[in-house]
């Protein structure tokens, strides 16, 4: 392994000061003996600066905390010439601005998921980013870890299962009867809905599993999609994606009512099938492989895990950046985030849903 | 109970003499506590006269198997005025013939599933049993299991899960690959693929566990569906209902690849679950209750049953025509078998499968 020293090192701005800006800003700081690049915190944004302070104070280590500037703005962040990355943890009805505001500003981004409400927007994004010859990537941690990594070599390289057949990805979280009205999972205002929160996640496993490339180099496929709408929001969305190239099916499902399954992806093949488990369907925890010849032993594979896990995206950010790309082209290019929002855009008009953000 | 005197009786003839012929034909002679209607096998046709005759010997008991009647043609049966229903054993691709057949000699009909290729033939066959006055029914066999029965009285009655919110029904047989290319689920020419003589129960499944009615009282609902075709028919096919009024959304899937998953129908609802369990998934064993709430104990609920189950349709056939109906309205009536070849149709719309009968 080559020294750390020569690794990249990336400053970033963080705006919003959420949950999942706290948990990337802990992540950024953990020691990793599979460390690919050097993080720090140097800004913080948010509404006020007390809330930026207490960010910084929360998250950040004494020692990294004195780097970290507090803003009461996102501006501050966009505008500080020590912000290289900006990450944008805000609700995904904001990212558009947001992004689009940072790359203005020249900075590199990396935004959470769902990246824009759309596909139209997130093209807006990319256009801009092209534009200004700045880096952006939708946040959609999973695909880096390593374990999804492991699915991916034993699924597409090792075929440990064989030919691949089907897969079914289900999520469901939370119970929408529960819920506050004014909850952003229940408000259309704020773009909720089981789809755009969860069913991205069934559709990336969907993806993953089924197809060894991503983007441009995805397999031709065809999506279907169909919602149960209540008070403006998806309480169940469903698909099917047929590869016909692959001779393989994927059946994605999500809900906003949790069934307390967690088994998060399980795939069939021709020797036998690969089952995801984890407590998220974001984060998987291990998999099991089991074979339809039951002489042969199950293989069980749980990699130790420290933090969330949002440091290997930001790894993969870095290094794109270091090496002055515009988008991560193995893992998480734009085409990708494209076909996804795309998919998604043509199961709310199954149902016709609408976000008011959308109407003219 | 009624003496079992003042139950209907009921002369069948059987045409064609395969595995499906040969359950039937046993199960009628079974003695059961719950009896509904006296059955007799009073003909037998088919290509020889030979085989009728061994299908009697052998499926007969020697007590009713002088009062059969062995017939080289299927004709013999429309035409032997003894008979007063045809059950129509043969492959579906014939179906439409041998029903319009029967119903022209003024028989009563019970059809094997799937009914016909599309709901235009099932229409055609509808209105020839109207035009004619006799009774027709397709043979979907499940659905008159007292399991299932059961089953739709926990959901919908009892609301056992409290509010149904969806469902997951799957079923998978065979491997393709190891299948002989004349083997009909593999020929084309003889309506093959997994949607016709698989995925109508996952359809079938769909429908009675998230509806408590059928036919013309059915609630609204819309289905997509997806298919992945392979030398003409369909491997993988999996679609999505979605019942707008009821809140409920029921993902379904087939294919002609075991996965050796015995689950033949997975409930979800606000309380917990219920899981139908069986080797068949046209034929259930039992099911299972679980709740959320792990302080409430599994329920777990396993009929006796003898032979293989066909005898319960076959009562309600005798029943529905000793009330002078043309149809059975409770179960099966005529509009449920025209909705779901409708579902079946759109699905194949999505794949462009054509089977050769139906092209001009």
């Amino acid at each position: 392994m080559a020294s750390t020293d020569s690794l990249p090192s990336l400053r970033w701005g963080i705006i919003a000061t959420g949950i999942i800006s706290s948990r990337f800003a802990a992540d950024l700081q953990i020691n990793r003996p599979d460390v690919r690049a050097h993080h720090s915190v140097v800004a913080v944004g948010s509404s006020t600066l007390e809330k930026a302070q207490n960010f910084i104070k929360t998250n950040l280590t004494a020692e990294t905390r004195a780097d970290a500037t507090p803003y009461a703005s996102y501006e501050g962040v966009y505008n500080d010439p020590n912000v290289q990355a900006v990450y944008i943890g805000t609700p995904h009805i904001v990212h558009k601005k947001n992004a689009l505001d940072a790359i203005a500003a020249g900075k590199h981004v990396l935004c959470e998921k769902p990246f824009t409400l759309n596909a139209r927007d997130a093209k807006e994004i990319f256009d801009a980013a092209k534009a200004k010859g700045v880096f952006v990537m939708e946040a959609v941690w999973t695909r880096f870890f390593p374990i999804v990594q492991e699915i991916k070599k034993k699924l597409h390289e090792e075929k440990i299962i064989g030919d691949i057949y089907r897969s079914f990805a289900e999520y469901s979280i939370m119970d929408y009867n529960e819920m506050d009205p004014k909850f952003r999972l229940r408000d259309p205002e704020l773009g909720g809905g089981a789809l755009l929160d969860i069913g991205i996640y069934t559709v990336t496993w969907t993806r993953l599993v089924l197809d060894p490339n991503v983007g441009d180099k995805a397999a031709e496929s065809s999506w279907t999609g169909s919602q149960i709408l209540k008070n403006g929001v998806d309480v169940h969305s469903a698909g099917i994606a047929s590869y016909p190239t692959l001779n393989r099916q994927g059946i994605w499902s999500c809900s906003l009512f949790d069934n307390f399954s967690r088994d998060v992806v399980k795939v069939e093949g021709s020797l036998g099938t690969l089952t995801v488990v984890g407590k998220h369907h974001s984060c998987p925890q291990w998999f099991k492989v089991e074979f339809f010849d039951k002489t042969r032993e199950p293989i069980r594979y749980e990699p130790p895990k420290e933090g969330f896990g949002f440091y290997w995206e930001a790894d993969a950010v870095a290094v794109a950046i270091a090496a002055g790309k515009l988008e991560e082209e193995n893992t998480m290019p734009w085409k990708e985030t494209l076909s996804v929002m795309e998919i998604l855009d043509n199961v709310r008009k199954s149902s016709g849903l609408v976000y008011p953000q959308e109407r003219a």
